[in-house]
């Protein structure tokens, strides 16, 4: 049976996030209900990332194993037709029987927009993190550095992290601002809950001076989430690709 | 009284356009209603582009004269605090008592964006025109030169004009691509009823070669309406900023 490989792009705004939960609509029950519709089978979804609620991708990557003689490339036509305008899949295709969107993995690429306007925006709204204080863009530049290695990220996870190991290799942190829009955009062979938020979190908090650059470091040994930033709004957050 | 001149932004997704219309919100509308709910006056709001339905603005303007002793830049936080999240006061300041936001008018620049890519964007729902053929950005390119100068465009505006005139002068009509986004950017004194989306409709049917580039000089000075392309989708545009 083919493993069948896809990306998806979502605006995650009217979701619960990728997971299935109770009492609630996420992106991964609705492309499963669109599968059923196309095929007549209730498959096993995998997705590889499990974005919160109102967090945005333009390239998350889902695998499942199915029954059906659909050609693979053409189940992005066919679940585009049912599916809602909030998500489509970019591109369907086989994959080996051994591919798994999570575990075949090796790097993440996440995105966080920061509207550093002085007003809000109508255009960014549930689209980016509003902060009207002026930011120093040149600390955040050398702060975003220190992220960069093979660290114990647990001072920049979530309280409710169930990871067995918050080591974390992380290859890049870039910021860079064009107009009032500030972008971080950060890669890593992986990340713990809630890890690109906080350190968007604590970017911010480098730029309004709340942290100093030169405590960043400390923070990260010290392995105390309370030292951090706060974790940035999840509308900022966009799964941008995942390599394989 | 003072004559108070606002810049604004706003996602034109869930309203008729920036004029009053019967039965239905209009973004003109909605900020009366804000300016009476902090001042108690009932303002005469003159916007300088008459947007339709789904059209966007990062730079609309509208002036207004008021009673109130409110402090000309402070509209911009008292009004966005009562204004819905899709509607934006970018700038408030007091003008002179002759300017008039359409009248006062040298120029407006709007932005017409196409999605070109081979399935539709949820991110870019309501916010670009979907065009999944592949299009000759050359040809677009070389066609947009010849909408450059004083024209009598006739042929590129609504039947349902009641201009005087129809002749406008364009400075510029540039064409990009970035990725999967092709950006039409028009610079002119003035633009007809639908002008601007049937410039960008036309250019998309150069693009896919069903109007010639050699074509388009004649189009303009034959002055029918139907040798034109279509009018494309109001929410590819964007009106950027209007001169003075």
């Amino acid at each position: 049976m083919p493993n069948i490989k896809m990306t998806i792009e979502y605006d995650g705004t009217n979701y619960c996030g990728w997971q299935t939960q109770k009492n609630a609509v996420s992106v991964c029950d609705v492309i499963v209900d669109a599968i059923k519709e196309v095929t007549g089978e209730t498959v096993k979804l995998i997705g590889c990332s499990r974005t919160d609620s109102g967090v945005h991708a333009y390239g998350q990557v889902a695998n499942f194993v199915t029954k059906s003689v659909i050609p693979p490339e053409k189940f992005t036509p066919s679940l585009n037709a049912v599916l809602p305008d909030d998500i489509a899949i970019l591109e369907s295709k086989e994959a080996s029987p051994k591919f798994h969107s999570q575990y075949s993995a090796r790097s993440k690429i996440y995105k966080y927009v920061v509207n550093n306007s002085k007003v809000r925006s109508p255009l960014l709204k549930d689209r980016a993190y509003f902060v009207p204080w002026g930011l120093k863009i040149t600390k955040m530049k050398v702060a975003a550095e220190f992220f960069v290695g093979e660290h114990d990220f647990r001072a920049l996870c979530s309280a409710a992290s169930t990871a067995k190991s918050h080591v974390r290799t992380i290859y890049d942190v870039a910021v860079n601002k064009k107009g009032n829009i500030i972008e971080i955009d950060v890669h890593g062979d992986g990340f713990l809950y809630n890890m690109v938020r906080i350190i968007a979190g604590t970017l911010v908090d480098v730029g309004k001076g709340r942290i100093a650059v030169e405590d960043i470091k400390g923070i990260i040994e010290n392995g105390d989430r309370k030292k951090a930033g706060i974790t940035a709004p999840p509308q900022g957050l966009y799964l941008m690709e995942i390599k394989y």
